[in-house]
């Protein structure tokens, strides 16, 4: 009883971990890969160049690629995984949901729109719900679901656990790997012995996204919580792993003690690709790091430490595997729950 | 007319790039080159290990290193460098200062102490009058000077600048290059596609260092100004440059354009390594970089740049080269500043 | 049925692969784990420092360190790992032997001695008789056996593959990853944007031990193969997977196609840590890559690829992970060698 | 009396790098600077996103970049420099040439053109003469001398110091710096924990460059040298500075002090950008190093080190900056030599 699916923009970074995350998936089947008009045709083998580090999934290596609309995907396909470039992602994505497709995407196109869910599950399922205006307002058969931005995902998580907190203000300062900018993204002459303290639009992003995914779903629309978030977002020289320093204040004093507690108990949700444990809370003061703790919970884990209090609150550390967690395991674990709860 | 000077530790990372400042510079002779026992008999070319990236220069090469003690250097050194590891220089620079020597020093240890002057040349040049209060309570014929931490150096020069803003809080995070750690600080297999969000001590350092530097002498000690700083360091795979995003919040609204231009306009001083323009602005929101502008001024300036409203004020970012204007060249021009006060 | 093992040296970065993989290995079970002095008595959590990317094993992670003597590892023992500093294991894998321990070393120590099998199981297994020799000539109940340097273990099999073109000369360079010199062997200042052309003692290592382990053992001793090999060794900013360089001359003129047909056939063996495809042949030109191709087959597989017809013969590119396939992978494959010929 | 010149191709990375030069050059003056038709009209400042690590030089950063076309160069400049990608220079430089331009250029078309000199002027600056033939065939007022590739101009010098020695055959591996591919060449996830052993091309041009470059000139041709070359070319995480393994083999037994007598020895010439010493020679076995050595004689001089007996002749390593004495300073350096011999 598995569901068919298709990839959007299957042969760049994030649609390769789609497709080495899919292959096993119990629950999924690849019926479908797209990419642009000159990689149509091609075995996904050629059109690929497969470098995630473990070898391309032999039968998926021989599919032929089509190009991306509706008209070239198969009709029994039930969802799309979408990674597609967010101007791409703009153009084609209401298309696919027009023609009835159901669409998980990780394209930024789209998703501080008011009618569309910007879901993490173990956040904030219950905005799924968002998917019925969005059908009526649309006129659409299928649905167009997003997760938000690599490293959005990374330190929402831990404010969510802290929701009953009455947090007003977090200065968050990222360390984000270059894989999140895609395969082609950072040249090494940008990074090699050097940082670089600007991603464009990035900043904006985890300012908004976080106030939406920490919102509530009134029943006609998301409002937004009233957190304020301050960011300041630096490329760094990894591979893979967002690094954030966050500092919080709240209303009220709040003891470290409470804090981890909070993110330790955390629940996570019975979906395929949600690790056991959501947030894992490291006791060492240089935990967590990239290359050590990124793999984590097959990739889907949340690990924090460095917890210490500042003059104005509490700060700590947090990490995600940003292509992994912060991209392609969110558009699947959205998959998961839009199958879990029905809408497939 | 030039002043005889020695360098206590001479061969460790700090020591070398002071030996490289050192020879060429006009207003000191280096007479004295001191490094641990085992070291002590040896050529300094043979002890160093030389690797700054530039030639060792050839006649020190040829000095014969000596053990770390008053009575291994000679009476007519006018002035001692000191890198030494901490624990070391709590040890041995009293002795030299007992002993008549006047000391500049890296070395974190008496940073913060009372009568102690911790000095960036050109924010607060007048704290050196707390030498004879130092004088009168150690009875010493010599004196002893420090320079912060480097990632301390790296931002006070921006918050100096907008010392009459009435700074209310300041939050900061940090990515440092590993060459701040030492030559052996740093192990390639902690850092490659990887990075580590915590240096012992280091947050606490920032925290109160630039509260003192940024303090006044009232005649009898330093009061030390109200600002608040939290602080979140992480090393990162940098050579050399620390790297800083800050956030700065006052009790009045301010604007981008009336810090720039106070950075801009703060005043460098007529010392042999300030450079002509201290705080350097960039206009391109992905400058500065800790490899495209760490050698700017000679190493020597401040660089910032990606101005921004935050929603409590003002961010930016700022870059200094940590091992020349936060360390070696900190204490070189400390030095200076003793030569033209008249202390030596 | 599973065979009691210890590991000798198991804190470092061989000893801790060593027991990521004994954890779950269906024939090995850990009863000890020995250190320095100075960390007998730790658990092993506390005393090694984890940092592999995997969590730690936790029912090993509780496990009490001891120091390394026959003393201090229970007699029940069947078989010791040891992946001590040469200097410690010339002193103690003697004793070990003496006392009745079977060890399968990856120290390099005695690696050349004459009654010493230096063994890759697909290579050379029947060299494990010369354990008569040894415990005739020693009078020992125990056993030592040796695994070859990290980098001959990388291209030896590739010229066990072509034993019968009868091999003349070889050329080979080495771009050798950081982890080859244990997790301190090598500073962040000393390889970060940088290449280091010398590794003390491994190009002899290369040139001595890959005869050695072509050789054949006439029932009395091994007699060394006549190939000539020139090497040059690098150390380059990679973390895991050394990558080889490969000119061989024959006698005869000989084929791409016949070389790379000798490397895709030449037969793996059926025990539990060798791969199914001991040599992968790449077609496109520039794999093998470190970051790419390490992880093939769990670690152990040996990749090749760039064959290219040189003015002298064929040249060719080979890369194995180091510290699994060149080190701990190769010292448990050895342990599972001697459990399969009876030794045990 | 300075000379009039411009440059091809001056908004990429070796064009920046002749900027950089070109500006302090004391026989020099930049009047012209092309790029692509979008550059066009455009400041160079603009143009360039200047990223050497100096600050731009801001006489020129103010000049109005033309398109790369003999009527948008004035008449009066005397000399161009050419950092044209390869398939633009195969056009354009001719066009120049007829037009009445000197053109020194470092891209890759007609090195091996039989009437082109490819001159590296302290190995072969006699080719020059080989102008003369090209004026005959080709008609042209102007003239075109290349200087040949990064990789080839690294080694060469060491061999052409060995002249004597009747060499018969090298084997030459080569490290190379990500910089040799242009700024946008590597990409960071390409080289990130990782090397590639293939760079497309390049093996061929040190095999055949090397031939032409140590050749005769007998008055009509280059007679080719009769050395054989094996390369095998590697792209490592270096910014600059590429690093090669050689080995050489000659009919007569040679000695390591033969060999670095005559390196030392070797003359250098009395041009602007020649380096006082051509060859370094160093004792440390683990030097030359990429990061530590590629500044030695302000880029222009070759590192050696490493000098071993190999069971088949010598073996050494040497190391050059690829995009000075490999790239811009080698086109400099053609420029001078020019101007030396009355070209100009």
């Amino acid at each position: 009883m598995t569901v068919t699916v298709g990839v959007l923009g299957a042969t760049g970074a994030v649609g390769q971990r789609l497709v080495e995350h899919l292959d096993p998936h119990p629950q999924f089947e690849i019926a479908a890969l797209t990419a642009s008009e000159s990689s149509a045709g091609s075995t996904y083998r050629a059109a690929a160049k497969w470098r995630t580090g473990t070898p391309i999934p032999e039968d998926v290596a021989e599919m032929t690629v089509t190009r991306t609309a509706p008209s070239a995907v198969p009709d029994d396909v039930d969802l799309l995984f979408s990674s597609l470039p967010s101007a791409v992602g703009a153009e084609v994505e209401p298309a696919f949901c027009e023609a009835g497709y159901v669409v998980s995407s990780n394209s930024s196109n789209e998703r501080m729109a008011p009618d569309v869910p910007l879901v993490v599950p173990e956040v904030n399922a219950e905005h799924l719900d968002l998917l019925e205006v969005q059908r009526d307002e649309r006129g659409w058969d299928g649905a167009l679901v997003k997760n938000p931005n690599c490293s959005t995902i990374t330190f929402v998580p831990t404010l969510a656990a802290l929701s009953d907190l009455d947090l007003e203000r977090v200065h968050v300062a990222t360390l984000q790997a270059v894989s999140g900018a895609g395969y082609d993204g950072v040249t090494s002459m940008e990074i090699l012995d050097n940082a670089v303290p600007h991603i464009g639009g990035e900043e904006e992003k985890l300012e908004t996204e976080s106030r939406k995914l920490l919102g509530t779903f009134d029943g006609a629309e998301i409002v937004e919580d009233s957190v304020e978030v301050a960011a300041s977002c630096n490329r760094i020289p990894t591979l893979d792993g967002h690094l954030e320093n966050v500092w919080i204040e709240s209303a009220e004093p709040v003891s470290i003690e409470e804090v981890t507690t909070k993110m330790t108990e955390y629940p996570s949700l019975p979906l395929h690709s949600s690790p056991d444990q959501l947030i894992t809370v490291f006791d060492e003061p240089d935990r967590p790091q990239p290359r050590l703790d990124r793999g984590r919970g097959d990739g889907m884990s949340i690990s924090v430490g460095g917890f210490k209090e500042s003059p104005f609150g509490v700060q700590y550390n947090c990490l995600a595997h940003n292509t992994i967690r912060g991209a392609a395991g969110a558009s699947l674990l959205n998959g998961e729950l839009l199958l879990d709860r029905g809408y497939l």
